[in-house]
């Protein structure tokens, strides 16, 4: 069997996988781009040697970084998703039918050309009349624009190329872009392996935002796996749901919504560094 | 780099580690031990080609698997784990100071030889006057015993050599052995990648037992991670800890007892099968 060992440079684990076929393999402006059949996970999308999702189970991680957001704000009408050129996450905001105007802001225009030839069960929704596509480099995006309800970062590791939509200097022109009530969220890396990550972007995020905070889903394809998420919000505490949920959705709900926050003693553990791991 | 690319069998992602020396590699009766040093884990232990433990994040899983039983009986006197030669669960069990004799039943000798010499993280209270070590089939044992308070099986893949200690006669057993307020509770594999068989544990404990349930915890070590734990009880409810919490853990607290457990309409979802991955 032909297997492919992830190259996550920055994993203590590498996960290997076997592969049935590759379906595509090239280079965009940007980075190194495959696609391949997984006889366990469906298709499996990779960029740099990083997986990226698999059909099998790429809607835990779409749904927890769409749906806490998108349920905290009773009434988002316009939506930014930085990265996600697969369309997962654009799926799952559209889902809202409060949503009038998508904008996906990917800097690789091949994401989503191979997307849409392989990937259909995530790109499928791109062609929707209320998404607008920019291809370009979303924080430079974020500055021509305001008066946006939530801002979703999809985007690679955030140790890797996607580094500078960490920086203060972009949290700070999302707050700006952001009407009085908008939320922000992206994912934070691995509670189990890169706890500091996660502790990083809750401690500059709090120096802008007046609400921030944590949330977490075990993601099985990802290393280390127990997946955080960082949460900011301008007016709504983003533990508390203020719409009803929408339909077609696997694993959130309203119950999912409050449980994937930690239980504040053991985020003030993890936040203050008391328990090594 | 040496690196050792663990065989599970039955998990789609093959771990590989990177290994900076191997301590022990041999074979015992039952299995193969290896200890390794990991650059990034510390200790590794290592049966038949798969990982039981790392230095790093051990506490992770003993603390998850023995502390919500242990905490949910207000006064467990009496306790048995059957394998868990390694240690990990008993020194987590030998944190109740209510425990006056705590058996370790453990197949394989040469596992607890292994982990006193080198495991001491793990193996150090394995001398404790209360513990009482025998070297037997778990399933035997419990034959010869009763009026006990809590069993925690902590034993291999479910799916493996401990296939018999999931059984619908086994379980039985522990029923009979088990106190009139006694608790049992074992792992139960990956949400993730081994849902059909968390499934089946609690349909089979269900038969016997008036109070069951399922808990789970990110395990970033454990292939497909977010794993399952079963808990079945003869009186009281296992969401609710009924005893003070004792000092010395690095994750369980009384907030963290209720958050393992799955929301209500999430742990039947995931029951009935009705959303596939």
């Amino acid at each position: 069997m032909v297997t492919f060992t992830e190259n996550e440079p920055f994993s203590p684990i590498k996960y290997q996988y076997a592969v049935e076929k590759i379906l595509y393999k090239g280079k965009s402006q940007f980075q190194e781009i495959m696609v391949f059949e997984s006889p366990d996970f469906g298709k499996v999308f990779v960029l740099d040697n990083i997986v990226q999702l698999t059909e099998r189970d790429e809607f835990f991680y779409h749904e927890m970084l769409t749906h806490i957001a998108m349920h905290t704000h009773p009434n988002p009408r316009k939506v930014i998703v930085i990265g996600g050129g697969d369309g997962g996450t654009m799926r799952e905001v559209l889902r809202h039918l409060s949503v009038e105007k998508a904008y996906l802001v990917e800097i690789d225009k091949k994401v989503v050309e191979i997307a849409r030839k392989f990937l259909p069960f995530v790109s499928s929704q791109l062609d929707d009349p209320r998404v607008e596509i920019h291809y370009t480099d979303g924080a430079e995006f974020i500055k021509s624009i305001n008066n946006v309800d939530i801002v979703i970062v999809d985007s690679t590791d955030a140790i890797g190329m996607a580094r500078t939509l960490y920086s203060e200097e972009f949290f700070n022109n999302i707050y700006k872009c952001l009407s009085p009530d908008g939320l922000y969220v992206t994912h934070s890396e691995s509670l189990g392996f890169h706890r500091e990550m996660a502790i990083e972007v809750q401690n500059t995020l709090k120096k802008i935002f007046p609400i921030v905070d944590l949330y977490s889903f075990p993601i099985a394809t990802y290393p280390g796996n127990w997946w955080s998420f960082a949460i900011a919000s301008k007016k709504f505490d983003p533990r508390i749901p203020n719409k009803e949920q929408v339909p077609g959705t696997k694993l959130y709900d309203h119950e999912v919504h409050k449980w994937v926050f930690l239980p504040k003693r053991l985020y003030l553990r993890i936040m203050n560094e008391d328990v090594q791991w």
